[in-house]
């Protein structure tokens, strides 16, 4: 830890979570156990924040208010797309010295633990005493040595929800039903459309995750086949859904999309993959052989990572743990820098551990979801209901009238 | 009722809601209070298992089995879209003679009442003995006489936390968002995107019903307004937005969109009119002047009306009680016909009454928001929110950090 009276600067960067201010609010409630925190600073929109000095003063938040901050959906704080070149990285060590903060808590994905190691490295070499501690989340579950990252569980809680009840909607008005998830590289969202299964030939039928490429004209035949034999077919598809060529059908669909600071493909906030391939379905298994098909497409959206309401208590409970960590490991002088990372403790119950870990080993470059949680190219295996199922905790208890057959 | 002994059929029709299976499950666990009733068949997809004979029987269901149905989404008989003409309902009724079904109760929206109401004057008109109840449904809340039906409240519930957490979203990573709400001719549910609004400046900013018809010009000007003040805006349109001669945005947008078998433009299962707007806002507030605007779209979709797991408790309960009041009714030789009623009683606190209406006051058509509801032609009034807050409960407690300023 830094071994100067200074202050300490919270952040909150990339897409927001269910469960990110729980991570948060574990900081705040915890950071006086530092002697050597004089104020926890909340810097507004993340780096932007910082290079603005536009913070807010959270050393004495009142606790009902602490709760209720920590129960709602998104970054309290702000957030931010901004992805911090060498120049800013350099403005937010000049904002730091200037406030004389010591202590950088950066709650974010891979692009923020990268933004946080390069900061650090600077205040090193520059002789600055900064401690720099990265807090995951990310629904994505895309972060490298975690074994999962806070606001996954939440997110797969709303996409297994979600696809269960549309599940129940197709089978109830029977038709082919695309469904868009969110993941742009990593399919462990859209894997998580499976966790409700329950009866034989319960939806999804066929999931398509970036880590599995599948060219439009297979994609196609699995939709038939499964439509041919059960009536119905409802498909859960990652925005990141790519041909074995390695484009996105994003890419493939359109060159004018928007992009991010990123140099990202806007994928959400629009219903144009949806429709694309709900009229690539209509078209090329309907009208060109004759038949009126009933093909519907849904957006999960931004729904997906902000729904007030649908929370993980697993992942609400562990969000709130790795901001707690967090401060526990300045309290360490050999500690300078890291990534809070939760493992899985091998053996039957579920348990974790946490460390940290060097933010260089978690910094830029994504998890992909492993070969053995995906079965055929189009559907997850029992290996991934067993991974994700401890994450997301229980779901609805539904029943059908085919029970009454047994 | 009928007085003579026979079999009961019961059916559900057209789009399903979260409490749907309430109402049967409340038909089912009563129906035996009617000694007349022999055994209770459940016609699978509405109309097409009359004429098809193509029944469950639900004589005995297992208590364990029926809660659980009675908490799942969607139709458990399955539903139809048919909208039957004088020869289908001819149909119904040689399959009821068929099988000897004096009583039939039909959960749907106005048109399924319209079809109660053909099918008992065929029945009358002939000389059958037929009793005919129509339990309503729909997340719409669009049926006349009904103060509100079941379906609404937990759909109302879904719109109002979805808006909740993509309020906070937008305020974490601001831009103009709009969201596309079910409703093709009613705004109820769009109007409930405002009940969860608890800051000054929280999102809906705006909302676009069908009842309060809006120019193209006028809604982008409403749009650049707020986003000059707030520097974001969150806006809720019902996929049924018009314009001021009378002719809706989708028509505006496209001609060439799927209709149903009611003659109904494809507006669900589409990203198409979000996208479109996000396109005229994109455009026309932002590049024609040179600025480059965050803007994105979401359609709620399916996933208003089957999300497994939001439910309103009243909402359930109500479900449950008008499906064991459609039995009731049956008990009385004098009722032949007609659909059950919840009406609101004067008072402060929330509280229904219940009766049986002629089917004639309910069928076809469709009620309206009242103007009263309606403020400034894109927000709702307080009369609105002390109408739907009873229907939809309690909804999630979040705080934010504007609080510490008090």
């Amino acid at each position: 830890m830094s071994t100067l009276t200074g202050n300490a600067v919270i952040g909150q960067s990339g897409g927001p979570t269910n469960v990110i201010n729980q991570s948060l609010v574990g900081v705040i409630e915890s950071f006086k156990t530092n002697p050597n925190i004089t104020k926890l600073l909340g810097s507004k929109h993340g780096v932007r924040g910082i290079v603005s000095s536009d913070y807010i003063d959270l050393s004495a938040v009142p606790t009902d208010l602490l709760e209720r901050v920590a129960a709602t959906p998104s970054s309290a704080l702000g957030s931010t797309r901004d992805k911090p070149d060498a120049e800013y990285c350099q403005k937010i060590l000049r904002g730091f010295t200037q406030n004389n903060v010591r202590y950088f808590f950066y709650i974010g994905g891979n692009d923020s633990a990268d933004t946080a190691r390069i900061v650090q490295e600077m205040a090193a070499s520059s002789g600055y005493e900064l401690t720099v501690i990265h807090i995951p989340k990310t629904i994505d579950n895309d972060l490298r040595v975690h074994d999962h990252t806070p606001g996954f569980g939440s997110a797969a809680k709303f996409v297994a929800q979600a696809t269960m009840g549309d599940d129940y909607d197709n089978k109830s008005l029977p038709g082919i039903k695309v469904n868009i998830i969110m993941g742009r590289n990593a399919g462990f969202l859209t894997a998580a459309s499976a966790l409700a299964r329950k009866y034989e030939n319960d939806g999804p039928h066929l999931i398509y995750m970036p880590e599995a490429p599948v060219s439009q004209d297979q994609f196609l035949a699995n939709v038939d086949a499964v439509y041919s034999k059960l009536g119905r077919c409802v498909i859960a598809v990652s925005e990141g859904i790519t041909s074995p060529g390695g484009t996105t059908y994003a890419e493939l669909m359109s060159q004018g999309l928007e992009k991010d600071a990123h140099g990202n493909i806007q994928l959400s906030g629009s219903g144009a993959l949806g429709d694309y391939l709900a009229g690539q379905i209509t078209t090329k298994l309907g009208k060109e052989r004759g038949k009126k098909l009933r093909v519907r497409a849904d957006t999960f959206g931004y729904l997906q990572r902000s729904f007030a309401g649908i929370v993980s208590d697993v992942d609400a409970k562990e969000a709130r743990e790795v901001g707690k960590k967090a401060v526990e490991y300045t309290l360490d002088p050999a500690n300078h820098e890291g990534s809070v990372v939760m493992t899985r403790v091998p053996g039957s119950a579920y348990q974790i551990k946490i460390h940290l870990e060097p933010l260089v080993n978690v910094a830029r470059h994504t998890k992909h979801l492993p070969a053995e949680f995906i079965k055929n190219g189009n559907d997850i295996t029992q290996a991934f209901l067993d991974y994700a199922r401890p994450l997301v905790g229980p779901l609805p208890a539904v029943g059908s009238f085919v029970e009454l057959k047994k």
